[in-house]
């Protein structure tokens, strides 16, 4: 017992050095993370909108452009975001050195606002700026140490995808298969992700299933950047319309022995369980109550808000439903509803996993 | 109360009238249908997979060219697709006669078998074709007599629509939401539809609904076509993706007190009751079992298969899910399912609705 023990301690140990040398690498130019590169005077962003066909950089120079590649989608994920938003701060505040502006109170709220408006949904978002604001007061705006908590940030969220990934590659069936929505990879953190982080350490620790990747529409994440990265992952998987999610779960479960799982991410995770993620979420939680399957939320505790009774849901422009990969596809005067995110009660969560461990029914986040 | 049904039924009159005068038009070219055009020497269909921005038709000589608009979805919906088969028998048939080709059984056989074998799911086809032979042989092959049989096979689906949209319409809200998905309007059959007619039917009723359109994954039948025919008609419509359904259901009975059916239509149904239909109708079954919304199929008594246990389901082309309208949206080396349709137990169906009727659970269609 106690040699198996040892060995799953040096596989973890080897996976999380294997972790570390996949999503950081300092070079002469700057620090490059797999979707952002942070530079003396700007930060670039990989252009996640034109994926997975080209590889595209946005550079911004301060909290407005960063504030726009949030919201026009260059930079998506939750926990991202929240990354994203912490450079923001930064390079806003230095872009204000460098004109030789004072950088008091009113300057840092004003960047925090742009910032903070950008995605109304991701909790770690707010979470990540309240936390940039208490560096700045209790540093009184030292560019230096407002510099180095965004980067403590950034790794405080690898570190957690990491033990994500540990404690979600148990819920992962020995060999079965895997459902899961949007993309909660590297694409979407600061490390391997939540949900994709726990598929990609299972996969290190030679468990052999396969993934039912949704293509997530209306932005399509699934097909673009969860099919990628799975890809690039070399594990195997199936992509497939959403609608078809609950069908196949059927389909699986009355024709094979094989056991499913869901494993998803989160925008915001309120005190009793109650998550907020990508649309269609409620829709696998829903047929995998039905079918007695397993559904697992996965995210850093950074996602729990602990403050809300209530999720305001982001709708985002009509434009995304009614066009398709650029095209358009209804006619230009139909109405649509596009609700990007959708709530899943905590009562149809059979797990909330985070950095801290696995969490059951039912929640308490206090 | 003898008033109120007199009133009813001029009521009706009006709409079978309005509904005659809007499906067939008479010209000197040609019989004009809302899809397809019937002349001496071909059929033309409207090709819908350019819709809504494009009215391109697409011109068939014989049984050959029928067969590939209908497996190249130019012609889609079950009960199209049959009246659609009928009529390129006859131009199949007619091609030999011109050729002074003897019309053997065997050509037929022929014919048929092109036919019979472009799209496994739609009972429709079958039975279309299967009373085309029946035609054949008693008639001898005589030509004049197919075209009776192909024309006879529409008008009976342009009254079994108009019958559907009758019963079909009882069981709309009077001030709620209807939800579909794909389209099952007069594109896709001979007249007005099936799940479609009701819609329609109820609001010549003066009945008070909105719908919401599901976008319909992969093919977005939803988004092109039946956002065309809802705007064409006037009908408050919302337009959703696909996986958003069993959240808006959920948002609508939480928020408001107003009630929500779910109407669909049908590719097969078993005796039992058993559907095949477009992919996502089953992720609307359970929802509305979940929620304890009325779920509905409607289709014309052409659709039920009295003499199979089981139902092939129909998988396409992984492009399909890949890309849309030339947009590749997928890495290509990943690999998808393109299940089409999906099968729904009649324990989930509130009630199908024939021309003969509502039926409700159990069923058995003998």
């Amino acid at each position: 017992m106690k040699l198996v023990q040892e060995r799953k301690r040096k596989e973890f140990e080897k996976i999380l050095e294997e972790a570390q040398k996949t999503f950081y690498e300092e070079t002469e130019e700057g620090k490059k993370h797999v979707w952002f590169r942070l530079y003396d005077e700007y930060i670039e962003f990989l252009d996640q909108r034109l994926l997975p066909h080209k590889e595209q950089w946005v550079r911004c120079y301060d909290e407005r452009d960063v504030a726009s590649a949030i919201k026009s989608m260059v930079v998506r994920g939750a926990p991202a975001i929240g990354i994203a938003a912490s450079f923001g701060v930064f390079y806003g505040l230095k872009k204000r050195v460098q004109r030789r502006e004072n950088l008091t109170y009113e300057v840092f709220r004003e960047i925090k606002e742009t910032l903070f408006n950008t995605r109304p949904t991701a909790f770690n978002l707010q979470k990540a700026l309240d936390e940039m604001e208490e560096e700045f007061k209790v540093s009184g705006g030292d560019i230096d140490k407002i510099y180095a908590r965004a980067k403590k940030i950034w790794f405080s969220d690898f570190l957690s995808c990491y033990l994500i990934g540990r404690w979600g590659s148990e819920v992962i069936p020995e060999d079965g298969f895997v459902f899961t929505i949007c993309n909660t990879g590297s694409l979407a953190t600061g490390g391997w992700g939540t949900a994709f982080s726990a598929i990609k350490f299972a996969k290190k620790l030679g468990k052999n299933f396969e993934v039912v990747a949704l293509e997530t529409r209306p932005f399509l994440q699934g097909s673009r950047l969860t099919a990628w990265e799975l890809l690039k992952e070399k594990i195997p998987f199936y992509l497939i319309v959403d609608s078809s999610a609950p069908f196949m779960m059927k389909k699986i479960l009355d024709e094979t022995p094989k056991s499913i799982s869901v494993l998803t991410g989160a925008d915001r995770i309120l005190r009793n369980g109650t998550t907020a993620n990508k649309i269609g979420t409620f829709m696998l939680a829903l047929s995998a109550k039905m079918f007695s399957i397993p559904f697992y939320v996965l995210a850093p505790s950074t996602t729990i808000d602990k403050n809300s009774e209530y999720i305001v849901i982001e709708s985002r422009s009509e434009e995304e439903v009614k066009s398709f990969g650029g095209v358009q596809v209804a006619p230009k005067p139909a109405k649509a509803l596009n609700f990007v995110f959708d709530i899943t009660p905590p009562d149809f969560i059979s797990g909330i996993i985070t950095e801290e461990g696995i969490f059951s029914y039912p929640y308490n986040f206090d």
